[in-house]
């Protein structure tokens, strides 16, 4: 198909040519929407232009979300995939050894062949949604703790198991959109034979490190790609993928970003936003830069412990950067008197009308009282059941192991959700995937994890006791990890297969260590559903329910790891009273590179770089609402065409997560002239480069 | 000199009588004393007693400051002091080598002989102080920014030449103890020869780790001894000693702690703790926990990496701790709460007022405006001037050298503080102290401190492109340590005497290195404490100029480390709703050793176990007043003698660094029955139980 071809080009004409005429309204461009709840006529006022059925119908086809907060997106008829480097990375990692280090070295395909399997890799593309809140809210109506915590899930996994139809290749997620007001059904096709096809060298593609990430200007050439398969063959996407761009998208182009934005905090109350500024994010990024450091002196020991490490640590200092932004926009004043003031309003308003004060006028008291009284056990079910106090691929899959045992005896709409028909396969899939493990990397992220929950417990606490049983985190997590035979597959088949018998039967100390807590877990996730989600779930819903009373349409909901469309330009920003251009060439990239990490370019580009255009834009920014980590989002031009994949968002603009601000937030892409330029001279992959062309 | 000769203890029956029949008021205890300033009425009404002249002048003498939080007190006639372990463990690791560890197997001296010097500790012993508050005021009146800045340093300048009259042996301070409204001059014997006389193993002292340390219940035995020497004898305290008591503090009895307290906050506006809450504590937290992480990570490269990093582990975790209860404060609403109506109260106060109102009204805005525009200076200050930047022994030597070099060429009065003729002795020493300098662990610190100023400032700043000249941290750490000769004393020397044309010609990477950035320096100091310090100090001189109108002598000033007396009784707080005894007995320290890290009792205490009387109280806890670092103070009963040694207070009390609440503020001590015990039946200390029986 050819990019003419394309339904959308048409009609995103008129959209260019009103922009021509009335630049859009920067709150305009505020807006996560789900893609059947685009506020056509909004976007009509603003842009002059109306998406229609089938160009929304095809921008759904064309994402994949890989989850993490991640997605991609088809870009040939052949299933080939576009997606930002860090999306990819764990897959690079995977398929890396000591002798062929992709992660460093990159990676490319010659042939169909050659493109290598990701194992463990799910991409999920949306197939279709659904309202299901009359009868999620039927069910749940007037109940509050355990009774509304069990009707939800009864429910949810009904209505899940009646999407999915014992299908695996299909998967239903039931979304609370507005947490206790909307609920909505997704249903995925499961593709699981994701094949990496390209990755450029991590130097280029981390360039500056956690230096410039959350930055702008940007230098780097964050992208991979991959394949998805079926039936051993590629996947047809003929009518699903958006065709690569001839053009980039210029300063004052529209532009829309379409992908799977992880998590927002827009609706959230000031008790929430409260008790992330003060407890959760400065706990979070305490355990991160202690983890930061554990990881940076576990590299220090040798070539190959720095390998085994390296996406490990980039993601750590990623992730730190990131929750150090969102921090400050926690304690800027200014966004926190436009979420006091905004809340201040609503609860006005609510209190004004008889009918939303008799349902919801006490609902953000009992949010902050909930918050308040549950820290403790917020923890444990954040340390014992979520894992963080047991960071172990093995333990992991010892634990999917003996509770899929115990759960399987249940019928199955009273089995914990991940072990119902609908859902195991994906567990099944993972338990099975034959991923490398690293024995000294198990140790010391297991030593670690157990170190932090020892601290937030401390170690008198009866559960702590209990699991180090007189051992310190290092003897106890050598105990299980050297003791341990799950690293072989073949082992983790033999006991899932082998069932209940099986598990009880299990001398391996991590099946018995995962059996042993079991217990405890299971009553921690219960208490916390009951006492903790159950009461914040009810109240936020009663808190959306009126907004959406009051503002009906107007009202996007957070973001929630499925599929969004924003509308933006490509635009600068002033910073420090000084206009930061959109756009940053190939030729700054050279200048900027020391050749001392974290900038160093590969030899691939020192080599190329006499053959390069340097006048090419690499890093593009543009309005586009990314807040919530958008990365390998597709960015689209006027025609429907890509023009760039989402790398993340900028710093000083974290604080989009909890409040859009059109001046200062902005998406961070890669441009397809520079991924174009790349391909061909750098790293002349004319297989790909043709199959884009098509 | 016998027990019952100590002036005191006369005295003191007279108030166990009072307290016999009234108990202190809870709010009575609140208060950290200057010696010079004990509201003695009111001392007088809540306990019934009156201490004299005498008997402050012989805590005051008895009393050292050790620096960085760390007291010591003498406890026999011989210059013996004790103080808590952690105060010395500097000097037991300094003297520590890979084939003598006293850090971890202790170390006892049997004869004067074997004890053994701590090169370059100094401590000091106040011998007077005075009020220079009106010469102060009369130079600053009316100044501010560079005015004020200059005409505070060059008076204090003055005050402290005329002081020390260029004796090396003296120090004098001119302290701002309400910054900025009252200044008083603090004149100490400085003491240089200081020995070690005897530590315990640390895995006793510091048991439980950082996982009990600010707990209560505590289990440790935190205690070292010092030995002061003058002109190669025993320095003769006969008349400065607070002699051992032969009976513990009992439940209910009053106890005086003498110590030299670091810092508090108590009389910080909002606004400066609404900046530590949100910007300098998370700050320190996170960089914190990333030390913490790379420490352990250099540690478990091997046996003498685990030894020298041994007790910076210690402490980075303890001030991790330490800093995690302030914070915890000050996200109480209840304190915040409190602090607020205070500030409230007196602002209304001064408004009522006219003349309070002139002078003082807007010095809270101006106070949170000097913060909030400067917070890229205050992190410059503290990565550049102050060093955090450029964390290492050597450079550390380096700047010196070559600061003292320049500053020597101008008149005394122009000069650097430290470089006054008055101030140089200090540096000298500390640069000729031969301590072993390990470059593994310089250079991990400095690459570690490099990496946290280019994340700071960004790469792109001027000042960092300027030191890291395109090599990245690890690299220039690995430079500048390994190519200078500063570890060799003999070469600091030759620089020291050579001035500034040994400077100039030095092709020391150090020097070089401190040399070129010594502009910069200069520059941000000048910058803070022209737009910083002196707007605070003008203001904060202003606020406290007002409270003390209204406040009287019922106001203390916040630790400054300056001699402090608190007053208090052993008593225990309730917690979870249940009672939690105030005394902890060896017993219970056996039962808690499970032999694990870091619950690990030495091979001493276990095989003398059978001969210690198990109910003996090993650590215990007082509601005296002890927020702010009062390590090593002695705690002092009714007598006037010695019952116990302050080795913290407790985690949920570290909040008394902002508020002080006698219902849950402790400070925690180790026992004198506990110190006599142990060092009869596990040390076999004749030597010393003999000397301190005295």
């Amino acid at each position: 198909m050819r990019r003419t071809d394309v339904p959308l080009a048409a009609v995103f004409v008129a959209l260019v040519l009103a922009l021509a005429e009335a630049p859009p309204d920067a709150r305009g461009e505020e807006g996560l929407w789900p893609l059947d709840a685009v506020p056509l006529d909004a976007v009509e006022k603003a842009y002059g232009f109306k998406p229609g059925k089938e160009q929304l119908d095809r921008m759904r086809a064309s994402s994949l979300r890989l989850g993490g907060g991640c997605s991609a997106s088809f870009v040939s008829s052949q299933g080939l995939a576009q997606t930002s480097h860090r999306c990819a990375a764990k897959c690079i990692d995977n398929l890396s050894s000591k002798e062929k280090n992709y992660l460093a070295d990159g990676f490319y395909a010659r042939e169909f062949a050659d493109e290598l399997q990701c194992s463990g890799m799910e991409a999920d593309q949306l197939l279709e949604t659904a309202d299901v809140t009359e009868r999620m809210i039927r069910t749940i109506e007037g109940k509050d703790g355990a009774a509304f915590a069990e009707a939800e899930r009864a429910e949810r996994t009904a209505i899940v198991g009646e999407c999915a139809k014992g299908d695996a290749d299909v998967r239903c997620d039931v979304v609370p959109l507005y947490p206790g007001a909307v609920y909505k059904l997704y249903k995925y096709r499961r593709h699981r034979d994701v094949r990496l096809v390209f990755a450029p060298e991590q130097s280029v593609a981390f360039f500056g490190g956690n230096l410039d990430s959350f930055e702008f200007p940007r230098y780097n050439f964050d992208v991979a790609y991959l394949r998805l398969y079926t039936e051993g063959r590629p996947l047809d996407t003929d009518n699903a993928y958006l065709p690569y761009a001839r053009m980039d998208a210029r300063p004052g182009d529209p532009t829309l970003a379409v992908g799977h934005p992880e998590a927002t905090h827009r609706l959230s109350t000031l008790a929430e936003l409260n008790e992330l500024r003060d407890r959760i994010l400065p706990a979070r990024l305490v355990g991160l830069a202690h983890w930061r450091g554990v990881l940076s002196g576990f590299a220090a020991r040798g070539a190959e412990e720095d390998r085994i490490s390296a996406w490990r640590r980039a993601a750590t200092e990623t992730a730190l950067k990131a929750m150090e932004g969102r921090r400050a926009a926690l304690i800027d004043p200014v966004i926190m008197a436009v979420n006091a003031r905004r809340e201040e309003e609503l609860r006005q308003k609510v209190e004004a009308d008889p009918e939303l004060k008799a349902r919801c006028a006490d609902a953000w008291e009992n949010i902050r009282k909930t918050l308040e009284l549950s820290r403790d056990l917020r923890d444990r079910y954040a340390y014992l059941e979520r894992g963080e106090g047991f960071n172990s691929h093995l333990f992991r899959s010892a634990k999917a192991l003996a509770r899929n045992a115990a759960e399987a005896l249940k019928p199955d709409e009273a089995r914990l959700e991940d072990y119902t028909d609908a859902r195991f396969p994906a567990i099944r899939e993972a338990l099975l995937a034959p991923v490398p493990i690293h024995p000294e990397l198990e140790k010391l992220q297991l030593a670690f994890s157990l170190t932090r929950l020892r601290e937030a417990f401390g170690p008198d606490d009866p559960f702590v006791r209990k699991i180090l049983a007189g051992k310190t985190p290092d003897h106890l997590a050598a105990e299980l990890v050297d003791g341990s035979a799950l690293g072989d597959v073949a082992v983790r088949l033999q006991l899932l297969q082998g069932g209940q018998a099986a598990i009880e039967a299990s001398t391996d100390p991590m099946i018995v260590f995962a059996r042993a807590l079991d217990g405890d877990m299971r009553a921690v996730r219960r208490d916390y559903e009951e006492r903790v989600a159950a009461p914040l779930a009810r109240n936020s819903g009663a808190i959306a329910w009126a907004r959406l009373k009051i503002e009906g349409a107007a009202l996007y909901p957070d973001a929630t790891s499925t599929l969004r469309l924003s509308f933006g330009v490509v635009k600068g920003y002033r910073w420090m009273g000084a206009e930061v251009a959109p756009d940053v060439t190939l030729g700054a990239v050279f200048e900027r590179a020391t050749g001392v990490e974290p900038f160093v370019l590969p030899q691939s580009w020192l080599i190329a770089e006499p053959q390069l255009h340097k006048d090419q834009v690499v890093n593009f920014i543009t309005t586009n609402d990314g807040a919530g980590r958008n990365s390998g989002a597709a960015v689209i031009n006027k025609a429907g065409e890509t023009v760039g994949v989402v790398s993340d968002s900028a710093a000083r603009f974290l604080g989009a997560t909890f409040f859009y601000d059109g001046d200062a937030d902005r998406t961070v892409a890669v441009s397809v002239g520079a991924l174009r330029e790349a391909l061909i001279r750098i790293y002349h992959t004319d297989r790909i480069v043709e199959e884009l062309a098509k």
